[in-house]
């Protein structure tokens, strides 16, 4: 199965898009869209509309998944994040993608084993289970490759619990 | 001018249509659109592009308006509003819309010529400058009304303001 996982933001939205294979995980393709500061909001957002749908029509994922976010610094930050996020959705229920959610929590218990982990030890372990040399950069394509994993993690032990 | 002010939420978006004319302020359309709480947000997005798309293809507006939001109750109802705020301001981009942004107060001001003004009061100078027999309904509504009255005063002011 191959799964796009997103990070959304209006200036640096993060992708990454694992497949699950018999020899374990594979990275398929990661990075960022960016948006020029610039240009009006509702402009930004049309450029990250269009750009993921691009990726989505060039991997054509099977599933997908999005943190959850249950917090944020402030109110305005949060509108901000939730405009993306919203745009975000659309263009994956568009491409009759279901959306996975996974709070923060739940990816570093999935990634690293512990739920409490630290940014530098779930970009390690996104490394060591993708077989990368380094740590995958930006820091947004790295959260948005944690948690296409989580969501491959969850999807294989539901098939497990499911075929017993 | 013809003027589309929206009032985003995931669950009601209320719009409203409002044309300047030499007789004064014509309302020309007004409602809600409602998406069903049973259905995944990613699906409810989906019917809200659909349907704001569809209203802006009926009306054709040549401008548009949005609620500028600062604060929420929460941070969770902030990024639900945010979702629904970003697949507004990407249909209204998408159709080749400027958008004009607006914070409460300044609608009040706008509206009532009171930036203090209560629900009520915003309501009643709505029904009044759109020569409605009774409020618009429901609220939803008549804030997306009054949020576009706001905008096409503004647009009168810069152009008394510029034609000096």
């Amino acid at each position: 199965m191959l799964v796009i996982g997103i990070d959304p933001g209006t200036a640096t939205t993060g992708f990454g898009l694992v497949r699950d294979t018999d020899q374990g995980l594979e990275v398929v393709d990661f990075g960022v869209i960016l948006t020029p500061a610039g240009l009006p909001q509702e402009q930004r957002l049309v450029m990250l509309y269009e750009e993921l749908k691009r990726i989505i029509l060039l991997h054509r994922p099977e599933s997908a998944a999005v943190e959850k976010l249950f917090f944020s610094r402030n109110v305005t930050t949060a509108i901000t994040v939730g405009q993306a996020r919203g745009v975000v959705l659309l263009s994956l229920a568009q491409a009759g993608l279901v959306v996975g959610e996974y709070t923060p929590m739940e990816i570093k218990q999935s990634v690293v084993g512990y739920g409490g982990a630290d940014k530098n030890q779930v970009q390690q372990m996104v490394r060591a289970l993708l077989n990368l040399k380094s740590i995958p950069k930006p820091d947004d394509a790295a959260d948005a490759l944690a948690v296409a994993i989580c969501h491959l993690h969850s999807y294989r032990l539901n098939q497990l619990i499911n075929s017993d």
